[in-house]
């Protein structure tokens, strides 16, 4: 195969999401040492630019040298130790990822699982940290993929606030999509990945400390399982020392760093509002054509992830499968108990148009007249 | 700052090495999703690929996303249990991250020292074997990117065939650059970097498992620590299930595909010999300019990465900095015991060339002269 001869596809899954031309321009620069120091000004830049979309003043805030789930682990590796108490919000896939890392770990995991396709009630997380004060973190996803909830957060980041336990949240589909505000929610660890709202090409999670986050890797017992990971050790080349850690993939940087330029271009204001307006008229449109909104109720529906059932009981795979070959559009199929019942659209970053609603609602009306 | 206006350097550090026009084109194709039938048709044929290169018909054969030590780190993470014993070849600075990172999983670490800037003698290493016969894994380091030394693998190899003892591989800097032999050697995990003399961007590390290992893995008695780095979970999908895992690094691995392409259209022996002449130039012309060549013996000498000496006691701090600043040319510096008197020069990949030889040595004469 020849990579200059595939066909390209509209984006419009879980993610990957579409990548702008000046992103996929910015990616072929020519590559940099990682010691450079026009590297490192990128990367500085990179980080204030992080810094600003997750909402937080935190000193540690850099893209880790992985996709969004090796951000999953470094948040997880990096606070929990084995024997901790770790209480885990579970509503679909990326929960209960979180649980199962926990696991691994070594650590005691209080699942509080809700229904997939409603988020849950954050009584009941409150509750679970009252069962178990002395739990090392709370994590919940605040934007659900599997499922396209959106997570309350606020009510748990006011209650944790005052306790010892850290919040954990999980941004991948949230990030450059909708407001995460890590200060004002009081979240101590936040991650995300590239390839969701940022319209990067997948390979970089951003990820965020607090000092208290920090404090507590300092007094962990036993060092981090993960020498890639592990966040001491990474600021040592991200401060002031430029310590050789490894080598990050520079031109996913650039690609990084081309993003937020369009972000700043935009306006973060702008942007979750485009976010917003295009996911809702998706929604809507899909519903006049018969197609059902899993998620429940109706203010917990992400516009960036938009998990639909289809019209008159009609099979999700053939119909995804001609959407891919003969429309070149992709969608994502469910997952878990989804799976075979939904299509996932996505409308993430450079993706989030309307231009790709009318496309996909084009080749969507084709295929359901063609039976 | 702005990406497009950095100025290009001449990558003839430790890597990253240059990347071909060739490679960065194929690294700004539009994305395609993870799951996309046509990606997965590019990313078997980047397992076949990798498979040429490492020498080996193992089926487990895959880009980790994540750079070269995210790969020591799969290594490692997978074969070792806490308790297990691990021996471990030091000679420099990548040999003390592997015993480190074993540490930290809990093992038991027998460090096989010796000098830096000297390959060990693999009668130490069997003879710590054979002292620890129980040992889970031996791991030495073929190609020792802070000092230069090739590690002589057979010996070791084949002493271990008929032992229980897993044999562990780092060929970060070797793989592309010269033969690394998994199968005939009798390596059961090996990994390696595509920054180096693959000459793709910084981001993917390509290992492969041999069955004995895989055997190894689904009898722990303890779950991988690592969730993203569990080859058991990433195995799924990349055979036939195509099961969800993590979403691909998918531009990189465009890259790796053509790199793959470039080594196929210039052959492996044309390639191999084209870094060993290069490499072996660059030294006899370091030598006339009153360098001293580090490493020890000579045969021991990789081609594609010359730790010098610098003449009559320069420093190599300030020389360096004017070699990237006033010519364009990165070089590095020593690490660990080499630090402040070491240059390391790379000649790998698309930077194994006469012209970067050429380029290198103007330059040096004129910073010597200009005193």
């Amino acid at each position: 195969m020849d990579v200059a001869k595939l066909s390209p596809r509209l984006l419009l899954g879980p993610g990957p999401s579409p990548v702008s031309p000046r992103i996929l321009q910015a990616l072929a620069r020519p590559t940099l040492g990682h010691l450079d120091p026009q590297f490192l000004g990128i990367l500085d830049e990179v980080n204030d630019g992080l810094r600003e979309l997750f909402g937080t003043t935190n000193q540690t805030t850099f893209p880790v040298s992985g996709t969004g789930s090796a951000g999953m682990e470094a948040a997880m590796v990096n606070l929990l130790e084995p024997g901790d108490t770790a209480i885990v919000g579970v509503k679909g896939v990326f929960g209960t990822r979180l649980a199962e890392m926990a696991r691994r770990l070594g650590a005691q995991v209080v699942e509080v699982e809700g229904e997939w396709g409603r988020p849950l009630d954050p009584e009941r997380l409150i509750e679970a940290h009252n069962d178990h004060p002395g739990a090392r973190l709370v994590a919940l996803v605040h934007a659900e993929t599997s499922t396209g909830v959106r997570q309350p957060l606020s009510a748990v980041g006011r209650h944790l606030r005052n306790s010892d336990t850290l919040f954990v949240v999980d941004a991948v589909t949230s990030l450059g999509g909708m407001e995460v505000g890590v200060d004002d929610v009081g979240i101590d660890v936040c991650y995300a990945g590239t390839q969701k709202c940022l319209g990067v090409p997948p390979g970089l999670a951003p990820i965020t400390f607090s000092s208290r986050a920090l404090d507590r890797i300092r007094n962990r017992e036993s060092p981090v399982a993960s020498w890639y990971l592990d966040v001491t050790l990474i600021a040592g080349y991200l401060g002031s020392e430029r310590r050789y850690h490894h080598t990050a993939p520079i031109n996913l940087i650039y690609a990084l760093h081309e993003a937020l330029a369009e972000v700043r271009d935009e306006g973060l204001g702008a942007r979750f509002a485009r976010h917003a307006r295009v996911g809702g008229r998706l929604q809507e449109e899909l519903v006049e054509r018969g197609f059902g909104l899993f998620t429940q109720p109706p203010e917990a529906r992400l516009p960036q992830l938009t998990a639909a059932t289809l019209p008159d009981g009609r099979e999700e795979g053939p119909l995804r499968a001609r959407l891919l070959e003969d429309h070149g559009i992709e969608v994502g199929g469910g997952l878990g108990p989804g799976k075979g019942k939904l299509w996932r659209i996505g409308l993430m970053g450079h993706g989030a148009r309307d231009s790709s609603v009318d496309r996909l609602l084009e080749a969507v009306d084709v295929l359901m007249e063609d039976v």
